[in-house]
């Protein structure tokens, strides 16, 4: 096992010491999750603290616009928050006991698609998605709030979209790690076509799980809903963790009610 | 497994946003190294680093008196260097991943008194001593160096003594933890009968190892000497580590060339 040595100073009757804490170096994976449009960390605390103890290192955030930054909720662009999940990630990556060769990314709805993006900055092995949304490429460092006006957006997410003409799903073209995508079987904000597109668009994943959770909304706003949100993402996690640990490739694909091949998205409903 | 939380800031584009990062809270056995009169912490760093493999936190320190302190080498107090010891050691316990009710302390010499003595002033569970040396209880506060005037404290060091006259062993008979007890063959400074004195001092250890490095000197000036307590060093913590983590009692006593058990210590030679 490898170790690092950390000078201290020993503070003893007013005079200093000099010692050396010399402690294992052992590198776990990294966690990272990003809330989406109009959440915070909080809602990801509990999640977090149930993946660290599986012995990974998690970090949540407050995207910019949210909680302590509120003032900045009308004017905050998808550009400012990309670099609020890149430097979070920095963040992550670089803890003295993450490995950074091995980070996962957890986002939903607008921080899934900022995830998403998010892979084709940062090195990512493996890439949770809930409800993921998506955006037309056009007005990126307009206020986020604004591309929301009119029914563009609502239009856009309607049909399947050719990933070719997206930055989120290029970048899941591109993506090679093992991937979660988790719809919600009642979402009426980011429809089943836009989870269709994304599912389409992971043309060369190590592994794709993609479940729908029955009776769902958009927010979870049922406990229920979220307890089985939490399951999945902890099952699955250890899945990845487990095999990552055990120098294992965790299986192509996976197989189970409710899962796909990318080669067969679900119908949008 | 237990996680725990920090609050931290991360800076984006001259922003602040609010992180947490929970980590696993793994605790494990902190390891505390006291080097000898005229050596220093760097003696113990490639064991510390070596024992720090094995899953433990290693804390190794200059005493005052040495190294940066060196001017306070003629003054210097036992008393002080005692202090030296507990502040040593609060710095460990108290250290994020340590198991405050886990802590081993190895100790050279005079670092090996300082060490017996610590124990009837803090928990110790494993304590592990090489050529301790011995000093008649009076003079407390003097400079260390004042002990070694005259032919006292040699003659003091050539017979047994008994453990309820000495502060040192009277800390050993009240230690219920388990103990390695190293021997110089040849060793002038720390004569067989000091070695024989605390040995005999353990009268309720949970379990006791005495061995003698053969042929070997007070500082083992040699290599191959070094090695070898080096070698005796991490087998004993191994087996201390591995009992304690599979919820296992050591063995009472040990067996095997050189052992001992402390109702039948080695003959002074």
């Amino acid at each position: 096992m490898p170790t690092r040595d950390d000078i201290i100073d020993i503070t003893v009757d007013g005079d200093t010491i000099a010692g050396t804490l010399v402690t294992p170096a052992t590198l776990v994976p990294g966690v990272l999750f990003v809330h989406g449009w109009g959440g915070s960390q909080e809602q990801y605390l509990a999640r977090a603290r149930e993946i660290a103890a599986l012995g990974c290192v998690c970090l949540t955030f407050d995207l910019r616009g949210h909680v302590g930054t509120r003032l900045q909720h009308e004017t905050v662009s998808r550009d400012l928050n990309l670099n609020d999940v890149l430097a979070a990630y920095d963040v992550l990556a670089s803890h003295r006991n993450v490995d950074p060769a091995a980070i996962a990314v957890v986002g939903s709805s607008y921080g899934g698609y900022l995830s998403a993006i998010l892979t084709e900055m940062r090195p990512v092995k493996w890439l949770a998605l809930r409800v993921p949304a998506l955006y037309m490429d056009s007005g990126w460092k307009v206020p986020k709030r604004q591309l929301h006006k009119g029914e563009d957006l609502k239009d856009y997410r309607k049909s399947l979209v050719p990933a070719a003409s997206n930055r989120a799903l290029r970048a899941c073209v591109a993506f090679k790690g093992d991937v979660l995508v988790v719809e919600s079987e009642c979402d009426t904000i980011v429809p089943a076509a836009v989870i269709a597109s994304y599912v389409e668009a992971f043309i060369q994943p190590r592994s794709l799980t993609y479940r729908v959770i029955e009776g769902a909304d958009h927010g979870l706003t049922d406990a229920g809903f979220q307890r089985a949100y939490t399951a999945l993402l902890v099952n699955w996690m250890k899945e990845m963790v487990t095999g990552e640990r055990e120098g294992n490739t965790p299986p192509q694909g996976s197989t189970g009610l409710g899962s796909a091949l990318p080669e067969a998205p679900p119908p949008a409903k």
